[in-house]
């Protein structure tokens, strides 16, 4: 499925005032110099969908060091492997051997997060996203020596470097390479994790590579591709932000960036663009819109910054508002599974009706306590009131007495989004809600989670349901898995059952350090390291 | 053939003063900003070896103007066609239409000097010269919308856009394009042609736009590829830049430069590189050092520059010594028609032996009168002795009595190149060579010429035989074929008998705009014009 959406009818209202706040708030990116690690040689073996077997892997040289002693003429590839996950611009230092130049170097670079990305042709790729987000350059060199600055910013940890041609009276030599790594954050303050085992050590180390390597400008998504910023995965890097690197400034620039860009109806989009300059993209998530309330009351209760509240509390709420404006005469949300307008997880044939209205009810609970930090009696008696009315409509119209399981759309599909949201949302008492959850476990729905998106929200439901043991144990299978199938920094899509699968139609665009994937930091931070 | 020189012992002696004078001389370049003219839709029967069917051509728009009105989606293109050729910096004004832009647009851009390259499928280029000369270039262009100014020169008259991806929700759109036309000289002072066939004053044309579009910082052999100072084509260029452009200046910059970098015993390169610093070329051609002297007394001739006639009479002289040394004890120059080591002509099986005799006799002949302005008596002795003893050997050991041509190496090989170069060495009087041109023309050796270059000492010859007319029907014959065959600037490379021939193994890389096949201006404007 091609999950776009394009509104039609589309206006932008900026609120100056706050874009003025958000444009001095841009961070200065901290700049640290990497050289790579290793010489790899490219191994034609290597498949996209495959984990590589490092002992098919040949490597040339350990040492770095000895890259200038290589000539490299037509055809002739090397890999340099960084040692872990870049974002940043790179240089690299070029001369000629053998006689003068007489003809430009003509260089095809290629960057990857994954090794195995190198096994795939890019002439190949038929996905529906573009193929620009291919890391790929040809670069023609028409005078030696140079330093090459490339100025497009990637996201990697290996490089491939082919030479197309040089010429029969010349060699290219690669004196240097090196990355100018960028973030708006230094991992160097942040204390190491202290639980002892060395697997949740490791995920944590992952996991804030991943946050680190997405906070840029403005917490990005995915610093490979898309490389914006989106409701859904910000209030997750928010989340893990604070109990790693603390850099509020950057949760409340990305606060005001979507209060000071309301389109028709005084919607947020999901989604916002800063370059050339802020603009939203012509994208309304419904659950995203819901839950920016949220990241604002988790901003608010870890700062206690009520300038910030009080000029974004209307936002939050309007977005309440407008969400409880699509209820039907069930006092229901209709089914817009066919569109992309609410997305809850990607994955094949995910009915997101029933999904849709736990998160309208998760989001007046957080409405609520930002009713009572504002002391906005009138609507906090008006949302309590709401809550309870749809927490009715829900078991009502989507809890299947006889499966004892939530149900969405008019297939009554049973999925394990629609279980969690319904128990995010306390449409039951505690109690019942962990009865659901291990319910779900047991009867292990067709319908499965596929990203670290939806698994933090599966995680965040075992807590929420006194299932702290069983939580860790499903952060280990699941981030712990991504760990051993060699992930630097924690993936856009991993479903176990299905590791290669792409909501794009082509795993080479897939991203594999994915913002929203970042959170078993913030769990093993906030849930589990004071226990030991 | 692979023909390359690498000489193994090389050492450069650089004359600083030499380069100073060559320095101060670098041209500010003339710029001239052009758009396009037409829109073409890229016809996929186009073919490299065949010239295109102008039917076949669909023109999409005979108005640039509209371009902007297109809107751009994955793989679409477009031929804009800038009605001459060009050599120049290229700008694209770029902008996206539909929502904002949520991915890079991804282009592929492709430079032709005649439009049926663009039939040509640059990843099946198996030719011996760089891949890195065909004119491609892929860009990301990450922020629309955006001024695009192409860092690489390019000679060309048609730009092929094609639109790699740009993502589902915009359109990319090209509101301008134009190219910063770039040369040390302008046309605009040069007299039309008085001569009234419309076929000679169409070549006249064309062979200023080949000069023009070569005169850059320094005479380049060809804008698009090589783009170096080579003797051989320099001689040529500056002989039709006297009777058009009169830039005295570039011909001493490049006569000083060649002056300047003189290599083992003293032998000047073959060319020269100018970036990143003036440096020659490891390649020494005998013939093309030969003939500096000749371009060193046209340029004196000229100008009446005498500073540098004496600063550069004795590389000149040095390079004439040197030739005699390697006269071996029959008196003639051994045959190295295996190595690249005298040029002569490009062609399949040429032998030069004979030719290289004939360039030493002419040279010597030049250093006579070289030598009479520098009232160098005792050379002036010593060369018309050399002179006609090697004349003596050329007719002993080449003069086949019995076909009454010269033949040249073991295997007595005749061709038009051996025949021409000897009438040029005057080794026989006025009148035995007319009969000898004549015969050649009757015999129509199998060695044919292949060149412009070596058609151009053709026509020199029936001058010099007083067959002024038949060689400007040969003018006729071969230059204006080529404005039949669409030349907007003439080719590297043009036999008649078979006109796609490419010393390179891929006319891909040949090159269409080349310095050495603009001298019908020379020859029309210095023995015709005034005729008439």
């Amino acid at each position: 499925m091609a999950a776009v959406c394009i509104l039609d009818e589309f206006e932008v209202h900026k609120n100056e005032k706050f874009l003025k706040i958000a444009e001095k708030l841009k961070p200065e990116l901290h700049e640290t110099y990497i050289k790579p690690k290793k010489l790899l040689k490219f191994e034609k073996h290597l498949k996209v969908e495959r984990k590589p077997d490092m002992n098919q892997i040949e490597i040339l040289e350990e040492d770095f060091e000895k890259l200038p002693e290589k000539k490299f003429k037509r055809d002739d590839q090397i890999v340099l492997d960084f040692g872990d996950h870049q974002v940043g611009y790179v240089t690299l230092d070029l001369s000629s051997a053998g006689s003068h130049q007489d003809a430009p170097a003509y260089l095809y670079l290629r960057f990857a997060e994954r090794l195995e990305e190198l096994g795939a042709d890019p002439a190949e790729y038929d996905g529906w996203i573009s193929k620009s987000w291919l890391q790929e350059e040809y670069i023609h060199v028409d005078v030696l020596p140079t330093r090459l600055c490339l100025p497009r910013r990637y996201a990697f940890r290996y490089m491939e470097i082919k030479v197309i041609d040089v010429s029969m009276k010349y060699s290219l030599v690669i004196n240097d390479v090196q990355v100018k790594a960028v973030s708006a954050v230094s991992a160097d303050q942040i204390p190491p994790l202290k639980m002892k085992d060395p697997l949740f050590r490791k995920i944590d180390r992952v996991a804030i590579r991943t946050l680190q390597n997405c906070m840029q400008d403005v917490f990005e998504d995915g610093p490979k591709r898309d490389r914006r910023l989106w409701i859904g995965d910000f209030r997750l890097q928010a989340r893990a932000n604070y109990l790693t690197f603390k850099n509020y400034n950057l949760v409340k620039r990305c606060l005001y960036l979507f209060g000071g860009m309301i389109f028709n109806e005084g919607k947020i989009s999901a989604c916002l663009f800063t370059e050339p300059l802020p603009e939203p993209d012509d994208t309304y998530l419904f659950d995203f819109a819901l839950l920016y309330g949220s990241a604002l009351l988790d901003y608010y209760e870890e700062t206690g910054d009520r300038d910030t509240l009080r000029d974004l509390y209307p936002v939050a709420i309007r977005q309440i508002e407008i969400g409880l404006d699509y209820l039907n005469e069930d006092g229901v949300i209709p089914d817009r599974s066919s569109e992309f307008w609410c997305f809850v997880d990607w994955g094949e044939g995910l009915n997101t009706q029933a999904a849709s209205l736990a998160v309208l009810i998760y989001s007046l609970r957080y409405g609520v306590r930002l009713a009572r930090y504002m002391e906005d009696e009138e609507r906090i008696q008006w949302m309590l009131e709401k809550e309870e009315e749809l927490k009715k409509n829900a078991v009502e119209h989507f809890w299947d007495e006889e499966q004892q399981l939530f149900v969405s759309g008019s297939e009554r599909q049973v999925s394990w989004a629609t279980q969690i949201w319904m128990i995010l949302a306390r449409v039951f008492p505690k109690e019942k809600n962990r009865e659901l959850i291990l319910r779900t476990i047991d009867v292990n729905p067709r319908i499965q989670m596929v990203t670290p998106y939806m698994y933090h929200h599966y995680i965040d439901a075992l807590i929420r349901s006194d299932e702290k043991e069983r939580a860790l144990e499903e952060i280990r299978r699941y981030w712990g898995e991504m760990v051993h199938d060699g992930a630097d920094t924690f993936w856009e899509v991993y479903n176990p059952y299905n590791k290669y699968e792409s909501p794009y139609g082509s795993v080479m665009v897939n991203s594999f350090c994915h913002a929203w994937s970042c959170t078993p930091t913030y769990f093993l931070r906030k849930f589990y390291e004071n226990d030991l």
